[in-house]
C-alpha cells in the first residue's frame, strides 16, 4: 500500500501515523519528493482499512498495491478451480452447457425442455422457481413447486440442476439442488453470500449489472471466505448508455478472470442481450474468448413464456448451436486454445 | 401500449393476438401505413405482459405509454405524500436532515454525536447498525447491540432514527425503529421489498447504484403494493465512469421525481462523493433544487471512523453547514421555490 | 412516428397540427384511449423534426417507429457492403487484417513491421501518421512525415494503408492513402464527415466512446449522404465504469451491425481493451462472433514505443495469433458460420 | 509517479530502467517488499510517458502521483483565473448568464431574444451560428450569415456573443466573435483546440459527453499550452444509463473543478436535461452549488425552434428565472457561500 502525504505534512501526525502503522507490523520506506512525500507500506497490508487511512487530515491519497480478495486470487492459488456437479463438472478444460427455461411454468415445460436440451449436449439444466422481477404485478416464479419439477427433470434425465436463491430464508428448499446460482441484483446482498459460503453446495455467482471485477470477486471472496470452495463466476452483460441490447456483454472478463482468479467463468448471453437471435452469435464467440461454459435460455414456447421469452431459443433453434459450440471448442483445443 | 408489427405479419398470428388482446378487454386501434402497421392497444394495459407480446413472431416492437408503477404515479395520486415520523414529518415543504454516523461504533460516540447534530438543526438520527461491506474482511457493524446505541441516542435526544435493514430475517429487530433504510445494494433485493411493504412502518429506498428512474419507482412500488404507502426515496449517487467522486449524484432526480411521483426525495451527498469536502457544496445545490431533505455523515472523528471516515464531517463542521441550510431553505420559499 | 398527446389536448392546437402534418403529405390515424390519444403517423415521416413535435404543449412523447438512417440501413439495402482495397477487399465472407503500429516513429521501423505482419498474414497495413493524444506534451505524430514512411512500406510489400485523418486540413495530404480512418473522438465531427464523405475513397469510422449504435449509423449516414458508400464501421470499446481495462469491447455490436446495416464490421481489441495479453482471446472471439475483420498494433518493440506500447504484440506473437485467427476463420465456415 | 515491480524482476531490466531514469534527471527510492518492489520516481514526472513504463515486461502498475496538467492546475496558478469579455466578466464572484437559442434562425428572432434576455438581466447573447447536429439531414445552422446575426444582436444590446466553432476552417469567420464555444462533442478535437490556443479570445470548452475530469482538462491544457489562458469550462451533462433526461448533469464538477483548476465554471442545464421544465430547478442548484455561471437557452417560440426545442424557456419564463437566480446568488454572499 502506498500512501500519498500532502505537502508539508504536520509532524506530530506523521509521526503518530507511522507508529500505528508499526504497530500493525508494517514497515514503512519513505520518499521524500519535491511536491509530495510517499510512504511504501510493507507487510500484510490487507488487515489495514484504505479508507480510514485516507481520511487523515495529513494523507491526500491511497493507492493499494495488492488486490483486496486472497481466496478467489490466483496469485495465492495458481491451479484452475475445477467444480464437480453430479456426473458433470465445471472448469478444467471442459465446456458446460446450462440450458433450460427462464422460469419454470410446469412439470410437463421443464421435463420436456430438459430431455430436449440433453439430447442436444447441455450438461445442465437452468431454471428458475424464485423469480426476481422488476414490477411486483408480474410472475414470480412457482417458488417451491417450481424446485420439485426441476428436480423430476433431473430424475428424468440426470442434468444436475441450478436455480436461484433469493433469500437465505428459502435455503433449507435449496438443499437437494445442484448448483445455487446468485443473481445480479443479489451480488451484493451480502448476508445471503455468508450463508452460502456456509453450505457445501457449488455456488454460481452473476456478475452485477454494474459491478466491478473487484467487487465480483470481493463477492467471490464473502462466499469463500465462509468455507465454500466450490464458487463459478457468470457474467451476464453490465449496464450502459446503449440501450438496443438489454445490456452490454462483456467478453474480455473471460481472460482477465482468468489472470485474477482459478474460479471457472461462464456466460450468459440470454439475458445480457435480451434477443434470442443474439444467443448464437455471442455464444460463439464466448467459446472463442476461453469461457468454461454458457447459460442459455431454452423455451418450448418462448411467445408464451411466463417471463423473458424474447431471450429464450426454441429446443430445434438450441439444437444446431449446442453441436456448433461443442465442435467450435473441440477445434479450439485443437488449435492450441 | 402501442405495437409495431413486421412489414406484411401472418394474419392467422395477428388475429390470434387481436382475439387474445380483446379478450383481456383491450380495445385495439389499427394503423395500417405503408411500412408498418401500428395497434393501438387502449383499456387496462397494465396487465399485459410487455416481454410475452415483444416475442410474437409477428411483433416487431413494442412500446408503452403508460407507465408501470401506479401506487407511485403522482398521475393516479396528484398531492404530495407527506410521511410523518415522530414529531417531525418527510416532505410537504419541510427541510429533513437526517444526521449521524456511517455506522454505530458505541454507546458514547452515537449518543455525542445525536445531541450535536440535534443542537446545529438535525431533525432525525442516522446511524447503521448493520453495514453492508464489499469485503468479508471489513468490520461489518454491531449489529443488534448497534440498534440499541441508536435507541438510546433518540430517548436522550428525541431525534426519531432511520436505519438499515440488510436481510428479512433482521426484521424483528427492527420494530422500534422510525424508518427502515433500504440500502442500494438491495434495491431489488424483492422478497427485503414485499416484507417492509407488510410493516407499518416508514420505508426509506436509496436508489441502486445503476438503478434507472423507473427501477427505483418500481421499488417503491413493491413496498406500496403490499399496503405501505410511507415511502421515500433517498439519491446517492450512480455509478459512471468518472472515478474521482465515488458516484455521480444525479440532482436532476428531484425535479423528475416530483414530477413522476408524489413521494419525498431525500439527497445523501457523502456516500455519493466519498469526500467530506463535497457535502456543504453538494447540500446547498440539493436544497436549492428542491429536494425535501439531506442525509448527511457526521463523525467526531472521522480520521478513526470504523467505515467511510473520508465522507464524514466532524459536528464542527456540520453544525455551520446545518445553519446554512436551513437559512437557504426559508430563503427559497421566500423566493418562491 | 406516434405522437401521444396529453390528456384533454386543446383542440384549435391539435387541429393545426394536424393540418400541418397533412400538409407534409402525412396521413393520420387517430386512436382515442381513456388516458391518451395517440396519432400514427403514416408516410415519409424522415422528414419530420421529432424534436420539434416533442416541444408543442399538447404532446406528451414522440417515439419513432422507423430508424433515421436509410443510405446505411439494411432494409433499403439488403446486399452486403464490399469494400475493395487494392487487391484485397473487405466484407463479403473474408477476414481483414490489418495490423501494424499504434504510430509511425521512422521508415525502417514501419518497413520492418509491415513486412513482419504481411508474411504473417495481415491483409492491410494500419499505422499513425497524425495522434489523437489526450496530452498535449504526448508526441503527436510524425504527420506527413508518417504518411511518406507508410508508403514507402506499402511499395515494398503491397499491403494497402489505412491511417487516420485529424483534421479537414490534412485532407490533400491522404489522396495516396488507401482508406481513410476517422477516429473515436472524431465520430461526430460533422464537418470532417462531410468531407470524406466528397472523396471517392473507403473511409473507416470508429466508434465513440460513448456512441450508441444508431448515433455510429448515422456517422455512416453522413459519409454516405455525400455520395461516399465505401464506409467501414470499427468498434474499438466503449467507456464504462470498469477501469481495469482501458474501454469495454462490445461483441455484440458485431451480429447487431449485421442486422441493422449492409456495411463491414471490424474489431479492434488492441485499444478496446490496452492490454496487449488481452488481443489473442478477444481477436478469437470477434472472429467467432462473425466479425469482417480485426485491427491489430504490432510494435517491434513495444516497451519502447512513443505510444501506446502496453497494447501491441511483438511480430513473433502475432505471427502464430494471425495464423489462429485465419484458422479459426475457415472452420468457422465448415461449421456454417 | 509510482512504479510497482512485479515479483522477481529481472535485475538487467531493472538496472537499465534505473539508470534510463537518472538520465532524465529523476531520483528513486526503492522500496522492496515481501510481495512487490516499489520504485518513487521524485523530480519532474511530467516528462514520463506512463503508458511507456507501463509496457515494460519488469513493470505490474505505475501509478501517477501528480496530475498530468500544470497551466490549468490551481496547485500552479493558486489564484481564480477571471475571464474578461467585453463590459462583463466570467469568474471571481460574478454571476454570468449566457442566454438565447440554440440556434440562430433570422435576425428578427435574434434581435428579439437578444433585447428580451438582456432585459432579465441576462450577461451575455448564446447562439448558434453553425450546429452539429447528428443527423445530416437536419438543419445545420445558418452559417457565416448566423454570425452577422449575432453582431448586429450584440450591436443592438451590449451583450458580448458566445458561440461555437465546429471547424478550424471557420476559424477566421470568428475573428469578431467574444467568446468561442468549443462543443461536446469537440471536447478531443485536438487541432481545434491548439488553433484556438493562438488566439486571443476567450474559450468555452464544454466538456465530453463521457469525459473525465482529467481529459476535460487536459483539454483546457491544450489551449492554455497554446498560450490562451482565457478558458473557461462548461459543464452540460455526462452520458450514463439513464435515458429519461438526455444526459446526467453533474453538478459536483463545480467543487471539484474549484479545488483542481483555477479556471471559471459554467453550467448548461438545457442541453443536460433536453427538457425545459428541468431548467428552472437545475439552474437553481447549480448556483447554490457555487457555479460561475449559466448557459440557458431561450426561444421565442420553441414549438417551432428549428432544433432543440424541446429544452428552451420562452422569454417570459426566463424573466423571473434570470431574477430568481440572480436574487439566490446575491443571498449565497450574504450566507458566506
Amino acid at each position: 500500500m502506498i500512501v500519498i502525504l500532502k505537502h508539508n505534512p504536520n509532524r506530530d501526525q506523521l509521526e503518530s501515523l507511522i507508529s500505528w502503522l508499526q504497530d500493525k507490523g508494517i514497515t514503512i520506506h519513505t520518499s521524500i519528493g519535491e511536491a509530495n512525500t510517499i510512504l511504501g507500506l510493507v507487510g500484510d497490508t490487507s488487515k489495514l482499512d484504505i479508507d480510514l487511512i485516507s481520511a487523515l487530515d495529513i494523507v491526500e491519497d491511497v493507492k493499494r498495491v495488492q488486490e483486496p480478495y486472497k481466496n478467489a486470487n490466483r496469485k495465492f492459488h495458481p491451479e484452475d478451480t475445477v467444480v464437480k456437479v453430479g456426473n458433470t463438472q465445471i472448469g478444467g478444460g471442459s465446456l458446460t452447457i446450462m440450458a433450460g427455461p427462464c422460469s419454470v411454468e410446469s412439470e410437463e415445460q421443464v421435463v420436456a425442455i430438459a430431455k430436449a436440451v440433453k439430447a442436444s449436449g447441455a450438461t445442465m439444466l437452468r431454471g428458475g422457481a424464485f423469480k426476481p422481477r422488476t414490477s411486483p404485478y408480474s410472475f414470480q416464479g412457482l417458488g417451491a413447486t417450481g424446485l420439485e419439477y426441476l428436480k423430476i427433470a433431473r430424475q428424468e434425465t440426470g442434468l444436475p440442476i441450478v436455480t436461484e436463491l433469493m433469500d437465505l430464508s428459502q435455503l433449507p428448499l435449496f438443499k437437494d439442488v445442484d448448483v445455487i446460482q446468485i443473481g445480479a441484483r443479489n451480488m451484493q446482498n451480502f448476508d445471503l453470500l455468508k450463508a452460502v459460503g456456509h453450505q457445501d453446495k457449488p455456488v454460481m455467482i452473476k456478475r452485477g449489472m454494474s459491478a466491478t471485477y473487484e467487487e465480483w470477486l470481493m463477492s467471490a471472496e464473502y462466499v469463500m471466505a465462509g468455507g465454500n470452495e466450490n464458487v463459478i463466476l457468470c457474467e451476464r452483460g453490465i449496464r450502459t448508455f446503449e440501450s438496443y441490447t438489454r445490456n452490454t456483454l462483456d467478453l474480455a472478463c473471460i481472460p482477465v478472470m482468468r489472470r485474477l482468479t482459478h474460479l471457472p467463468i461462464i456466460i450468459d448471453p440470454s439475458h445480457a442481450t435480451g434477443k434470442s437471435w443474439l444467443v448464437e452469435p455471442l455464444s460463439m464467440g464466448a467459446v472463442a474468448t476461453g469461457a468454461d461454459g454458457l447459460q442459455i435460455e431454452v423455451h418450448n414456447d418462448p411467445a408464451h413464456a411466463l417471463c423473458d421469452g424474447p431471450q429464450s431459443l426454441k429446443p430445434e433453434d438450441f439444437d444446431p448451436l449446442a453441436k456448433k459450440l461443442l465442435k467450435l471448442h473441440a477445434e479450439l483445443q485443437s488449435l492450441g486454445e
